[in-house]
């Protein structure tokens, strides 16, 4: 689940989140599940952002990650904050088709929009191209966005529960 | 997860087995994993076998079947049981091809055989073959059959490990 | 684990903190463990508090409360927060004396300061001193006191990791 | 947990069942619970018997231990399988008394019988009795003694439930 590109991994504290200023990059997609209409993050100005990173196949996302994406909208949907899965597809390109993943969401409840990341062009590179842009080290990976639309948290693998509702709550906070 | 051929549960005990009697019936099946070739029952004779019958994307499957199947593996193979996974589709068949079940099995490194159960023939009939030979209700389902070939067991849904492995140890007992 | 005088639950929503306006009583105890002397809410003026009331042989604050409790004080301890443990006996009060608490803290390796809630003081009550004052109606309670001493929160029985990371963090970016 | 006189631990297989010929020394209690007598070894000849040694403030106990003797006792009880909790104090002595383990029972739903290991004669010997004659490393400590009162297995720590159930299993077809 780490693709070729890694990055550096985020040091992660209580409050972890980088310092306004860097914008989060626009998302690059093929295709939306439980959406009308394709999500743009432009679109989503004004709203606290969690998107959540994920491959159907990929243990540590269905055990972990999704769940938590889950508790997060249940949690959060009323105050605001946007919900948003991307299906970064890295590797087993065949397997984890849009048709697996449409029956997968249906399996596992998922409600919130998921977007499919768009294969990159060249076709030899597998990392898809919102993930490139990300520089996202593997799946899951969380980032938050804050209502002016920078990139505040970029994490990859598990993230506490506690520190992640922090993290939201501070940047719900800042907004008002 | 129930087909529409659903059959009432068979009422599990403490030991709840079936008495000797009845034979297992045969295995219709595609395409194997994890194995050089086809297994046949009749091959097993004289050894207990468990076979596994589940969907990748069945979240009850992910989450506690195929765990407990690998538990079994872990903890019998040294004992002669062998353990089986069938794959029985009979929902969103397009997202739960071969292709896509070889990268589930790689992700969640599952390391016993693993059979495709073979399409109904008729093409209207969403169940497979083994499936509806069996009478399974769903998926997971859990099937123990004794050194003889005599279907001893079938469960639907989730068992205890405690059962389960006394039921499995009364099984190897027998034969002894 | 429900007193008798038992109050109607505080309804909690993702943000179900009260507004501000009521001070927290002040807490009425015996004894101390893991701080070297007895620690007054007034002392705690500009913190964020954590109140974790709880019965050592009550299941439901060893298995969820008290762990949560240790958890909020490793992930918020960094940020200022104190958590509290307030050993809050009102069944079987011969035994759960000071003498086996003392053991269990040291089993369980909880590290924050707990104090001794005091007995009621005519003998018939079973209830202690500051369990009544907060109107608690049972363990594991939850209380969340502002930086100026205000009570913001009351939970009793389980709340979600995410909710109470955000609660606290709300608290916490109040006072900045 | 683990007392002073630590032995060596006893390997542990699938199977892992020492062949019949030592018998189980006899258990030397001061009080019981759960039972309107004292349980002696003897009056459960003929019987498989599972005995759970333990501390009420061990967590391994409490989290582990206990549940999973819960749950021999619910599946196995009907199969003639006698579960019997065992207090062995080896540390805390003033903590663990008759008078907190009888509300720790209460509160944790224990319904097995269960017995208070007598404290070793000389006063200076921290281990009581029954732990001593049986070599128990510590606590949680699960020994199964067959039909005919002989040892047949010792554990120290955590045993797999698959693996549990079927020694228990195989004890019980032994005997018919």
């Amino acid at each position: 689940m780490h693709p070729a590109a890694a990055r550096s991994r985020t040091t992660q504290g209580v409050f972890g989140m980088a310092p306004a200023g860097q914008p989060a990059p626009p998302w690059t997609t093929r295709e939306w599940f439980n959406t009308g209409q394709a999500v743009q993050l432009a679109d989503l100005r004004g709203s606290v952002v969690v998107l959540h990173a994920f491959q159907m196949l990929c243990p540590a996302c269905v055990h972990h990650g999704l769940p938590q994406a889950q508790r997060i909208h249940a949690a959060f949907a009323a105050s605001g904050v946007a919900v948003i899965g991307l299906h970064t597809v890295f590797e087993h390109h065949t397997a984890m088709t849009p048709v697996s993943l449409q029956a997968f969401l249906h399996e596992y409840r998922i409600r919130f929009p998921v977007g499919v990341d768009a294969p990159s062009g060249d076709g030899r590179q597998p990392i898809p191209v919102t993930m490139q842009a990300y520089g996202m080290q593997g799946t899951p990976s969380l980032v938050l966005i804050d209502r002016n639309g920078h990139l505040r948290q970029h994490a990859f693998g598990a993230v506490e529960d506690l520190v992640l509702g922090a993290a939201i709550a501070t940047l719900i906070a800042e907004g008002n």
